[in-house]
């Protein structure tokens, strides 16, 4: 027999996990609807393929849907009897078959002696236009991709606790997990999730919470959901809770060792944190959106790079944050989140030299480039029109207008639209790169005082902002839109100022430690690392949280959005350490567009002795750096070893080439 | 109480209507897969209001789908209580309802003392661009939009006859019912369905049928079919059937009473044609597809205009033709159906006057323009790509290359597009005009043979057909592209001449007629109606066919696309009289674009005597003609009547002004 598979429409499967995860969020008994048009699957599907029997074989059809079969384009539609086989004479025959599925994923599996579904066939959703059909190994006919879920592993509390009229369980640790209990009584059990102690004790206000009939002493919840702990209520001694965590089973490659406590604990948190977060896709957090939002998947993608390079999760989040049907409303209804998607698909080029995503997502890329045009104001300036969410920090900022750092990231877009299409498309874009660097010029023209020194917040009715504000200074700088004076400049009058309004959330710290150790400040890069970071793990912190403030104390440090415990603690922007110890510690990236070498470039003074182990875009790179030494290994790729030439080089020097497979030590006096 | 009504999403009730029908076609035991795309209602909507009320007040919400309600913006969402009932403080509120339904339309119903859903709410999809939400007349809380139907009305057979092992009933006519029978034996009951006799006794091979379980002897099927005959089996003499009829209830002007039985049964078939494929759409025909072609609503609404000028069903159809996603294949793909879209929107407008739907669907065309004009060849014609079917009519034409007929029909779409761009956008497209002038003079250039004196069929890779078609001829003709001697040569060497290929179609019969009555030749017209669907009389339809050859006899007329009864027995295309009586011989139509007057310009030497009522924009206007006099009263709206110049008038003349609600009578002598 050959080896069927489910196959489906292209980017259906992703199209399918999407609608069905945007819709999965609640908040306690309600159901929240997505915030922006979510898109799903086409719901009726053709597929088709002619081919050529040398005998005559059985095929058997299984369809997760509806399925209207045609033989041979016969005026006649065959219906399948129950065990949905039909025989094929041997000879020249076209198999028509279309599927049809209201809700999920319309898929098919064919099965015969040499006949298969698979790839070989096309499919089109009734535009005409036939497309390879799409698998992604579901080899099991009875078990649709419409079931498909991460993989399960049962987890066990590590403390119970009778509180009240009921039992506080608590797993040892944030998790996304389905529970189970046992020994209940009768009747109905309630539930009530918690990150924290405090939120699965406050039944009244927790954010989410189950209730489930019992049956037989037992009660299952319906679907996983992030917490620590779970308050079951009513429960005694004889209660007992499981759960089952579901998590992605991709090897992770990222490790840091440095023999300073703390700092391997951010290390082994953050990536606890980017671990769970990254799912059938890159979300936000856990506990309540569990959505997909750009400006987290951007930075989940820059921490992909360095931690376990799974393109298939960023490739998944990259196509659905684009949409389906036409792109009438910014990406998540937010400004900025356009703009970082567009730079967030040039850094996966970049990263991955995957130009054949970048042909299938670039015709959705043109088109947010036409909407953004359409709301510039008279100078050409991007601005939030009525719908539009001007977000870029959770933050005492006026948003109205233009705002700088919107119109950085702007031009950003324009020029990595202007490159993918020079390399992936193979087409020169010079409108696109004159517009930035028109708009480049405007940005200064407009916003840099010289008097301070630095870009202003914004322009509101002609009126340029009193106010400084870190982000468009952080971004130009990260950009390299700034001459040598201008980056000291920001380092000085914005960076190192505190007078300057301060950033605390990790999502925009991810940006400001970049830019802070793209001047070369490491030290202070790792000193801020173990404050904020460290803060949060000293706060009892098993993953990284959404928003941290070291002098909010007690159960306040988890109120967010109005709400007692609206704070997600495992967000996926909160583990950008994982970012800045692979890019700036370590010193790993592409040597070019494309990533078919790589450059290591380790910062020497950071710690006594450390080392790390990073993925490449093939295999990965070990790196041991001590006293007077480096040690560096490539499993598959090639690359060069950057120390810095002030070095006394007894073994090796500056510029190392790195083969595959060979330990390269370099050695150097120690003064 | 206020009055409550169902709410939903602008233009979402038409496309659940649309998405239900398009996937309702079976053929024998399989569902049809719609041959395109058909997009549906939005699954996820947000409704939103802000209001202020005097004093507290209950309100009543009832969902169908998933309700999420928030009260003033809080934090908080609400869970409505079994009753669904809130209460609301006096003071200022804003409600938000997130509405969710995976299939059919997400619709909400709100009631309370002063507060109601309705059109004051706003609504939005999840691009946050809020519409007014649309309601339509549902204001039972316990029956949605998405369990409505057409009115229903019980209808009973007329002759029953045991054949065999079952039971033949003959319902007498043409219709679309759903079956109920009676006094049938236990297990299972099968109904065969047929338009003709021979079809619902032939089991083997009629092209839909149903199996229903008996309970109590007695078994309902599942929805209405189109038939005149069902052959039940097993069924003896204690077996009876009854039939629920589903019509829609419009009232209908359109009467034609002339002396002539033949003529007035041709009519009265015609519009029992129209009525049974006015449905929730324009359909194609009722046994069959049900679904909505273009080519076919064009003519729809062409009969509509004289018939009972029902606008609802006609934009409804409109709009669902030009579809909600992206553009990206030709209507229904077929290439001549995108173009008489187009003229079809132009037409609707002329006839209306109805600006606002124009401006709501111009995008959509505007997209299809874009569309076509990247499918032109490098002489600018209009070509069929891969995917693309190049229909025109089914008849013995080669199609590929640039066919003449397409590009006549391009040309008239641009004209159209520009008209209505000016008169409902108030925006010239100069574009547009210029686009189809150079179109018609390439066009004469290239297809127009003085020889032949006419345009041939095409011209394929180079060469030019050796062949002439009438559907370009036609169609330049009825658009007004020729010049006064191409008119006379067309007539002579094209439509009266027998060694052009003759058509066969009812449906390109509808343009061919046309254009003989605006050449002036009326009689040739009535002989040729009386010949052809008086043939059709003869074969005792009691509906119209989709195709019709006098020259097939027997069983054998009922077949087509390969199957013995595929033809369809009752089929839109099939009524024109409808609208060649109510243009040309009433002589009916708008004095101008919006048709705020009429004109009445009757063919005096039709019938000895003649009367007949149709629909006017508004109102209706009665005409009786005989020797000697005309009689003309509009209940409604204003016009002029003409007559021919050359009558020796007693009372009035050539010209008479027609007021509102006065009868006209103008005499001439008898000569």
């Amino acid at each position: 027999m050959a080896k069927g598979e489910w196959m489906w429409y292209p980017q259906d499967f992703a199209w399918m996990l999407y609608h069905k995860i945007m819709h999965s969020r609640r908040q306690r008994e309600s159901a929240i609807v997505p915030s922006w048009r979510t898109d799903g699957p086409y719901d009726s599907v053709t597929f088709r393929r002619e081919l050529t029997l040398q005998k005559a074989e059985k095929i058997r059809f299984v369809c997760d849907g509806r399925l209207t079969l045609n033989i041979d384009d016969s005026p006649d539609y065959t219906v399948l009897p129950q065990s949905g086989e039909i025989e094929l004479s041997a000879g020249a025959h076209t198999l028509t078959a279309g599927v049809v599925r209201f809700t999920g994923l319309p898929c098919l599996f064919v099965q015969g002696e040499t006949v298969k579904s698979g790839r070989e066939w096309k499919v089109q959703c009734g535009n005409n236009i036939w497309k390879d059909a799409e698998t992604n190994g579901f080899f099991d006919s009875i078990k649709s991709p419409n079931d498909c879920a991460l993989p399960e592993k049962k987890i066990t509390y590590v403390q119970r606790q009778r509180v009240g009229e009921g039992v506080l369980f608590d797993f040892g640790a944030e998790t996304m997990a389905r529970v189970c209990l046992s020994g209940c009584e009768g009747g109905f059990v309630s539930v009530y999730y918690g990150e924290s102690r405090e939120e699965a004790l406050d039944s009244e206000h927790c954010e989410t919470l189950d209730r489930a009939r019992v049956d037989g002493g037992k009660a299952q919840m319906p679907q996983e959901m992030g917490f620590r702990y779970i308050y079951v209520v009513p429960a005694d001694d004889a209660a007992e809770a499981e759960a089952y965590e579901r998590c992605i089973d991709y090897p992770i490659a990222g490790d840091f060792h440095c023999g300073d406590t703390l700092m391997e604990s951010i290390y082994d948190v953050a990536r606890r944190t980017y671990r769970l977060t990254e799912r059938e896709f890159f979300f936000d957090g856990l506990k309540r959106d569990r959505w997909v939002w750009s400006g987290d998947v951007f930075q989940s993608e820059m921490m992909d790079f360095y931690t376990d390079f799974n393109t298939e999760v960023l490739r998944r989040s990259l196509l659905v944050l684009g949409g389906k049907r036409e792109a009438d409303f910014h990406i998540n209804t937010i400004l900025d989140y356009t703009l970082y998607w567009m730079i967030a698909l040039h850094r996966y080029a970049y990263y991955t030299g995957d130009s054949d995503f970048i042909r299938e997502v670039f015709p959705r890329a043109e088109q947010f480039l036409r909407f953004c045009a359409v709301r510039e104001d008279e100078n050409g300036f991007l601005c939030g029109k009525e719908g539009d969410w001007v977000f870029l920090d959770w933050a005492d900022i006026d948003n109205r207008g233009a705002v700088c750092a919107e119109q950085v990231l702007y031009c950003e877009s324009l020029r990595c639209m202007a490159e993918l299409s020079a390399r992936c498309l193979g087409k020169q874009r010079t409108d696109l790169m004159e517009k930035a660097d028109s708009l480049q010029n405007k940005i200064k023209q407009t916003f840099w005082t010289g008097e301070k020194g630095c870009f202003v917040h914004g322009k509101i009715d002609g009126k340029l902002s009193e106010k400084t504000t870190r982000y468009a200074n952080i971004f130009a700088f990260l950009f390299g839109m700034l001459t040598e004076q201008e980056r000291s400049a920001v380092v000085q009058n914005v960076l190192k100022n505190d007078a300057v309004q301060a950033i605390t959330t990790p999502y925009m710290k991810f940006y400001e430690l970049s830019a802070l150790a793209e001047s070369g400040d490491i030290p202070s890069v790792l000193q801020y690392i173990r404050a904020y970071w460290g803060g949060m793990i000293e706060e009892g912190a098993t993953s990284f949280w959404e928003e941290y403030d070291p002098n909010v104390r007690g159960a306040e440090k988890y109120a967010m959005y109005g709400r007692k415990y609206g704070k997600s603690l495992c967000h996926a922007w909160g583990a950008s350490p994982l970012y800045l110890i692979g890019r700036y510690i370590a010193g790993v990236q592409p040597e070019s567009f494309g990533y078919d070498r790589f450059i290591a470039q380790p910062y020497i003074g950071s710690f006594r002795r450390w080392s790390c182990r990073l993925p490449l875009r093939e295999g990965e790179l070990t790196l041991a750096v001590g006293e007077g030494y480096c040690i560096v290994k490539s499993t598959k790729q090639s690359g060069r070893l950057l120390l810095p030439s002030s070095l006394p080089f007894l073994q090796g020097g500056a510029e190392t080439e790195v083969v595959p497979g060979k330990e390269i030590i370099v050695r150097w006096e120690v003064q």
